[in-house]
C-alpha cells in the first residue's frame, strides 16, 4: 500500500484484532456473568461508533434476542429531557471516550441506577469514569482522522458480547478465527489499489447493504465522504426501494455490500436491478457468481459466518477509500475541516 | 401551484390535519388511558413512515419520557430471530399497511402477548389486523408516489400520543392550533416556487436538521431523491461535524433546517461554517436573522412550538422539492422506477 499513517493503520487491524480478543474475550464473558437482568439495550454513539451500534442492533438481536434502541443523546444535551430507563442496559461507545453527549447519556444511566458499559479506546475518558464495565480497544492511538482500526475493533467488541449472551461455543470460535480472514484480504490490496483510478472522477455514490452489513455501507460511505469527498450515501435495501432507487441513472456507480448469508439474495437482487438501469457496479462479495455482476469485484475470502462479514466487508472499502483519495491528490491522513475528536454537546 | 396530484395533496394538508385531529385526538386519548404498563417503544416503519418514527424518537422522549427503539424488521424476516419484546410498546407505522416485514414485527408482538398499535391510512391493511389499537390517517388515498399527506398525518398522530402521555392539556392545545400554520405556509408557496429555477441544474445536495427536526431533514432529502433524483443526503447537525462535513466545498448546496428552539443554535452555527466554506445556503427558518444568512430563504411562521416544528418545517422542503421536479421536467406524479406500495420481505 502506501507510507500514509492510514494506509498503516489499516495494514495493522489483523494483528490488532488479535490482541483485543486475547485481552478482551475473557473479560467480556464476565461482565456479561456480571449483569444483573435487563429487557432491552439503550446504545449511545456517534459517526463511526454508531454504525458499530448498527451492528450490535442485529448482532444482539439475533444472538442474545436483545433489542437495541440507539439513543437519541440530544434529549440528554439540548432538551434536558432524558428518557426513563427503567428494563435498559445502558451502553457508550466511543473512540476518544470524550463526547459530552454520550457521557451525559451513561450518566444518566448510572444516576437512574441501570446497569452501564463503555466501549472505549481511551480508558481513561470521561466516558469510562461514569461507566460500571469498561472495555478498551487496545489498538493504540489512532494517528489518522478517518477511523479504521478502532471501527473494527469496536465490532469485534459488539461481536464478543453477542457471542457470550448466546453462550454456544462455536460463536466465539467463529470470532477467534476471524483475525485471519481479515489478513486474507491485505493480501488483496494491490489489486482493489489498481481499480481505484477508474473511479478518479466519481462525485457521488450509493452504497447499500442490509442486516448485519447495513453498517458496512453506512461505514463505507463515511470513509468515502471523509477521505475522498465523494457524496457517497448508504442505504438499506430494503429502504432504497421506497424512493432513492429513483436517482440511479445511466453510469451512476452503486457499491454493493454482498457477503454471502441470508441478506445476500435480496443485496445481489437489487444490485441487478441497478445494474439493468445502467449503474456502474462495485461489489463486496465472496461468492463468484455475484462477483461476476460487477463492473469492480472486490473479493472477500470465503467462508465467514455472515454475523461475522461486517469486519472482513469494511476492509476492501477502507483500502478503495484510501486509493480514491490518492487518485484524487488529497493527503489520507489530513482531511479537510475535520478533527480527531468532535465534540457534541 | 400547479396541477398535479402531488401539488393538491400538498395544499390539501391543512384541511387533512384539521379532520384528523378531530376524528383522532380523543380515541388517541383513549389507547393511552387502555395501554398497560410498558417501559419502552419498539416501533417498526421504513421510507417516509420511518422518518415519523425518527420523529416519535424525539417527542416521545421529550414529552413522555419513552425511550423509543426503531425496529430492526430484517431480524424478523431475514434471520428467524425476532428479539424478545418483554417491556415493550410495539407500535407499526405504514401508510399502506401492507408491507410485509413491518407487519411481522407487529405480528410477533402480539404473538409475545406486548401491547400493540397500528397508525396506517389503510385501516383494512393486514398491518391494522394483527393490532390492538389502529389509529387511522382519514387522508383519502395518496394517489402521487410521493408521501406528503401521509407523512403530516403521520407525525400529527405521533404528536397526539406524545401531547396525551404527557397530560399537559398545553401541548394539546398547541396541536389543535397546527393547522393554521400549515396553511400559511401554503399562502407563500408561490415566492418558493419562484426560488426553485436556480437549483435546476443541482444534482446533489446536503440537508441538515437536529433534535426534532432531524427527522424533517431525512424526509426532504427522501423528496429530493424521489422527485428530482438530485442526490440528497440528510444529517444530524452533530454527526454532520464528525466526518461528512469535508464534502463541503465552493458552491456545494446545503438545506438546513432550523426553526426556533433547543436544536436552533447548532443548526444555525453549521450553517454558517458551511455558508463560511462557501456552501449556497437554503435555510427553512422562522427567525429573521437567521433567514438572511441564506441565498435562499424559505420562512416558517413565527410562533410554532419546536416539538410540533417538524409539521411545518417540512412544508416548504415539498413545495421546493415540486417546483424543482417541474423546473427540471420531471412528472412530479410519477417518479421514474417507484411504486406506491413497496413490500419489503
Amino acid at each position: 500500500m502506501t507510507h500514509s499513517l492510514l494506509a498503516q493503520e489499516i495494514a495493522s487491524q489483523p494483528t490488532l484484532l488479535a490482541g483485543l480478543l486475547d485481552r478482551e474475550l475473557a473479560h467480556i464473558g464476565r461482565i456479561v456473568a456480571a449483569l444483573p437482568p435487563f429487557q432491552y439495550v439503550l446504545l449511545a454513539a456517534r459517526g463511526s461508533s454508531d454504525h458499530a451500534g448498527i451492528y450490535a442492533k442485529y448482532a444482539w438481536g439475533a444472538l442474545a434476542g436483545y433489542p437495541v434502541a440507539l439513543a437519541a443523546p440530544s434529549l440528554h444535551t439540548l432538551y434536558a429531557a432524558p428518557p426513563r430507563m427503567a428494563g435498559a442496559l445502558v451502553v457508550g461507545v466511543s473512540q476518544s471516550g470524550q463526547s459530552p453527549d454520550i457521557v451525559a447519556v451513561l450518566a444518566e444511566g448510572r444516576r437512574q441506577g441501570r446497569p452501564t458499559i463503555a466501549v472505549t479506546n481511551a480508558p481513561d475518558s470521561p466516558l469510562a469514569a461514569v461507566a460500571d464495565h469498561v472495555v478498551a480497544l487496545h489498538v493504540g492511538r489512532e494517528e489518522s482522522v478517518a477511523a479504521t482500526k478502532t471501527y473494527t475493533a469496536q465490532l469485534a467488541v459488539m461481536a464478543a458480547f453477542a457471542a457470550h449472551w448466546n453462550g454456544d461455543p462455536h460463536y466465539l470460535a467463529d470470532l477467534r478465527r476471524l483475525p485471519e480472514a481479515v489478513a486474507a484480504i491485505l493480501v488483496g490490496a494491490d489489486a482493489i489499489a489498481a481499480r481505484a483510478e477508474r473511479y478518479r472522477y466519481m462525485n457521488q455514490c450509493v452504497v447499500l447493504g442490509r442486516g448485519y452489513n447495513l453498517a458496512t455501507a453506512l461505514e463505507l460511505a463515511l470513509k468515502l465522504k471523509e477521505l475522498t469527498y465523494v457524496m457517497a450515501t448508504a442505504y438499506s435495501s430494503a429502504d432504497f426501494r421506497h424512493g432513492p432507487i429513483a436517482t440511479i441513472a445511466q453510469g451512476a456507480p452503486v457499491i454493493a455490500v454482498a457477503p454471502s448469508g441470508a441478506a445476500h439474495a435480496d443485496v445481489r437482487a437489487l444490485a441487478q436491478e441497478v445494474r439493468a438501469r445502467g449503474a456502474e457496479l462495485l461489489l463486496i462479495a465472496d461468492d463468484p457468481a455475484t462477483l461476476a455482476l460487477a463492473q469492480t469485484p472486490l473479493a472477500l475470502p470465503a467462508g465467514v459466518p455472515e454475523w461475522l462479514s461486517p469486519l472482513t466487508a469494511i476492509l476492501p472499502g477502507q483500502i478503495l477509500a484510501l486509493h480514491l483519495a490518492l487518485a484524487k491528490g488529497l493527503n489520507p491522513d489530513m482531511p479537510r475541516g475535520l478533527h480527531k475528536v468532535t465534540k457534541t454537546t
